[in-house]
């Protein structure tokens, strides 16, 4: 079967083209700037004799345009990996919010794209573009099967104490306001890994998923028991511009006493802020360089990106009961040597003991990368968001 | 010494009359409702014959009225316990913030009140009350020194990474915003006497201020270095009506999706929430009963609650990398079972376990709570936030 994954941003489209259930990635690729100057697609087909790479520099007005150029290049004479659309058999979206109505993968329909429409609210960077891609493969893969795979479902499991806050009842009961986390696709996928790995059913898990967004959950059998993001995708960690968690009164503080609009408020947190505000730079491999060359802000970033971390694995340890394995995973998680080791410093009390040589491995697969004298076993693990989504697919289409 | 221990608030005084070193409380008093109706003056004091009590239900529209009244009573022919207001030698005031400034106690003159004002921004709510309560002390105690106990001083020890937050540096740099913390009066206090019984200087203990206002402190070696409160304080654990730790997704959803003004979120979060919001009762006594009554509303309040404090309990001791004891204090910290029961419970990977029974020993003094096989130790160590402004004052008055 071809599932053909999208995650349909505002202003652009990342796609792989995957034969299940060999796994087999034909092609990816990425539409990029949409109904901005310098769009461009940047694709990129596994053929039998090797990697070809094909770029498009042209106007890409609309997501419509740039998934019509996509499918051209599927069957394309020189890169193409099939010879007509229809082969594409079922397209595998991301949604990031699915609020409390999705707690797994659905077959798109009418009254599901309703719901997912319903939720804008709730995401309103997000899900209006994902469903934009909906529209747009509809349209283009019309004989395809449409499934959307959420980011929020895999927390669905989380107990009342973790996803309720403490305000007043009918702000839930009424409004929906709770806990509801994001990246699950990736904590779903590493931590099914760990379980493999560990050949523990019952594993306790603390997945630390670092990219561009940051987020930690804590896995108790399988299932999300945690997490540290809540209604929206800000708070938690610190990201590369965004703040994570804060107290509230900065907000009222900004507003009230530096004159600040709530809009700003809002894009400073979200934009501005986390490691870029600490530093100037956003790219951990910038900021990891001044570290090393002993540059103030860094080390003093680094510090605090670490610290929300240790202090995030003391909170789920605890939520637990105990802790198996911590898994890092994501771009910075697989590739930051430097954030592993100041994240499992002087963690011994947890039982957290890292083999300084072995966090130095290559990032090629799967690692374990504790002391031998470690209690807890610490894994890294390269996700694949687009891999779990047409798992899920072949699972359901 | 006498020292006339005064904890100001925007309508109401709180005092005690203390003598130094004996530590012996001559009488206190709460003037309630100033400036507004059904204001009264409650007065005890602690006479060779025994306790005597005066209530005057009397106007009082401003603090000065208030504080002359409770002057009057001082040298009160029934009540009264000293002959003259000069046998008043120290007047030590509670401040809540002391922003970077104060680090420690300070004998109050014209250039230390400018800074206190000058920390009105900070905390709107407690510092000008504070502020109010100075003045209106010097003019009625012209010949006690003034000394002010700031309730952040304690807090200042924190390092970089445990106070500053990830944003943009010039809003540390430039606008004082991080971390401060509260309640470090009581911390203190309780600190150091965990310390004490504990017989170890160097003991890493986590600080439990459970009352109307609640949080936690990680103090090692006496000193803090991490507590929960932020900015101001709102944030960290469950209160009577604060919610604590809120995702800042919920304020923005709040404002653009369900029209509330910014001053109406800072009003629900600050006084609708905590467990009122979450069950229409703020004193935990009340939310008790109702759990052992079985009601689902009390329940899931105290799991919230109590699972609040399980996650820092947890992050503190990651911070610390490590954890002799936890120590329960104020109102709710020292006198509720329950509480302490729920958070406690599978608590035994930190090496916390509770002996159920001595959990119920009545609220007299230190005791230490946790089972026999419980590598941390649980302490109640009733605070006395009071006695500790005069031991500070004593030391520099």
């Amino acid at each position: 079967m071809n599932v053909f994954v999208i995650n349909s941003g505002s202003s652009s489209i990342k796609y792989q083209l995957i034969t299940m259930p060999e796994a087999k990635v034909l092609c990816s690729g990425l539409v990029d700037r949409i109904g901005l100057e310098g769009s461009k697609v940047e694709h990129k087909s596994f053929l039998p004799q090797g990697e070809v790479k094909k770029v498009l520099e042209i106007p890409v007005p609309h997501h419509s345009v740039g998934l019509k150029e996509v499918a051209k290049l599927l069957t394309d004479a020189e890169v193409g990996v099939i010879s007509d659309p229809s082969e594409v058999e079922v397209v595998g979206h991301r949604v990031v919010h699915g609020g409390e109505k999705f707690a797994s993968t659905q077959v798109i329909t009418p009254e599901i794209k309703a719901k997912i429409k319903a939720l804008f609210p709730l995401a309103p960077l997000h899900n209006p573009a994902n469903y934009l891609g909906i529209e747009v493969a509809e349209s283009i893969f019309p004989q395809a099967q449409q499934i959307a795979v959420f980011d929020t479902a895999f927390h669905q499991t989380m107990p009342a104490q973790a996803y309720r806050m403490a305000i007043p009842i009918e702000l839930y009961t009424e409004k929906g306001i709770r806990a509801y986390g994001f990246h699950g696709t990736s904590h779903k996928y590493v931590g099914e890994r760990a379980g493999e790995y560990l050949k523990k059913t019952d594993a306790k898990l603390i997945t630390i998923h670092l990219g561009n967004g940051c987020s930690m959950a804590a896995v108790e059998g399988g299932k999300c028991v945690d997490t540290s993001m809540g209604l929206g995708p800000m708070n938690g960690l610190i990201m590369g511009t965004r703040a994570g968690d804060i107290d509230q009164s900065v907000i009222f503080y900004l507003v009230r006493e530096l004159g600040y609009s709530l809009d700003e408020v809002n894009n400073l947190l979200n934009k501005k802020s986390g490691m870029l505000g600490l530093t100037g730079f956003s790219d951990m491999r910038d900021i990891s360089k001044l570290y090393h060359q002993g540059q103030s802000e860094a080390i003093l970033a680094y510090q605090l990106y670490a610290y929300r971390i240790k202090k995030y694995i003391g909170s789920f340890a605890a939520a637990m009961n105990g802790l198996d394995a911590i898994v890092f995973t994501g771009g910075v998680g697989e590739n930051d040597q430097l954030t592993r080791s100041l994240v499992c410093e002087n963690m011994d009390f947890l039982g957290i003991r890292l083999d300084s040589d072995k966090n130095k491995l290559p990032n090629n697969g799967l690692r374990a990368i504790q002391a031998e004298n470690s209690s807890v076993q610490i894994l890294v693990i390269p996700t694949n968001e687009e891999l779990e989504i047409a798992r899920q697919c072949f699972g359901l289409g």
